[in-house]
């Protein structure tokens, strides 16, 4: 029984891996960058995207929105004259969980890729199936909230281990927290030693222009082989 | 292709369903009330169960604890003298996002049922997949954090569809946030109208006597039909 679980998922994983090869090979094509934010459930990604994107020093920027239900975030960020496309990933039931490749390529149509240098991809909030679906990114980058605890990393290691940049957000909240700092960022090191890290309020702008300037180098960096 | 999809999703819920129900009926013949206690990741479950086990008016509690991977909240459970029961989703690569009635039943062989009132199995943080797959259990609790935003239960709407009782957690972080109250409740009424809920700080303390209440009704309640 376990044997044939694995099995699919196997199968699952590899169709997916071509499908995000595809995509990717059509974001290549269009000069176009593309990174996908992950978080657990309100971390903060919408917010952090509110305060980063508008003017981003001529990058021109576009948004691939993935949630279950709702175009709440959709609207949020279409506020700030960003193109925006919506995912929702609920065909029936409790829906999809995480994006894949296949989603995100039956978005593509939609999305105005030769009007951009830089798309950001907000995958539904969730710490586990998310990182086991690439969708064709170039960068990995995830959220982390101080008020989901210092153990975060340890207890969802595949997520913390495959990302390119983890961004601690809400840090404007750690005087009234129990949070050690210092624990989260020994727990992050033991999955993934090195891995770059931005401190960051989304809520204040503290610490904010240093993400922005990291997209903008990331729209500006030559595509890297897949 | 979106047929073939949905019509598996429905045998492997159809077979959870069935498992769910052989669990209930092993609960039931133990006289065991089950709680399956759900929130997104970090919204303070393992805190909660620490802070409300303890000399249970003479309610005799276990817990089933769900986690990706680690043992770190079934150490922080152990040391309550409460027997716990631990279940890694983790077979391979990044780990099943949710318990199962499988699960669930695979580890029945090592809960000491015969010496239980009352089971709290506490499922995989996430706020999509947990509450598409029954385990068995007599009531269904979740936990919301007042740092993910109020705006959770109309994104999330299986999770707080269907559920019993809704736990508005870290309360004492109402002042440093922009989180309103009002707001969470009106989006919960929209998806789950008068859904028993109750506010509570794990951190502090407050509130928590009622949720303790709440547990020992729930455990000396009859057995409902399933």
């Amino acid at each position: 029984m376990h044997r044939t679980h694995v099995k699919v998922l196997e199968d699952v994983l590899d169709a997916n891996g071509t499908l995000a090869r595809a995509n990717r090979a059509d974001f290549d094509r269009h000069g176009v960058t593309v990174v996908n934010l992950m978080s657990a459930p309100g971390a903060g990604k919408t917010t952090l995207l509110e305060r980063s994107l508008r003017d981003l020093d001529g990058v021109r920027v576009g948004v691939l929105e993935g949630d279950v239900q709702t175009a709440l975030d959709a609207e949020r960020i279409a506020l700030l004259d960003v193109p925006v496309t919506l995912i929702n990933t609920d065909p029936s039931f409790g829906g999809e969980c995480h994006l894949d490749a296949n989603m995100v390529r039956s978005a593509l149509p939609e999305v105005p890729l030769d009007e951009l240098d830089l798309l950001l991809i907000e995958n539904v909030g969730n710490l586990v199936c998310p990182a086991e679906f690439a969708v064709g990114e170039d960068f990995r980058v995830m959220v982390s909230s101080v008020t989901e605890g210092e153990d975060k990393p340890i207890k969802y290691p595949l997520m913390f281990r495959t990302c390119d940049l983890v961004i601690v957000n809400k840090i404007d909240l750690l005087p009234h927290l129990d949070f050690k700092l210092d624990r989260f960022m020994r727990n992050l090191d033991a999955v993934h030693d090195h891995v770059p890290r931005l401190l960051l309020s989304a809520k204040t702008g503290e610490g904010v222009e240093e993400w922005r300037r990291w997209l903008v180098e990331a729209a500006t960096r030559q595509p890297q082989p897949v």
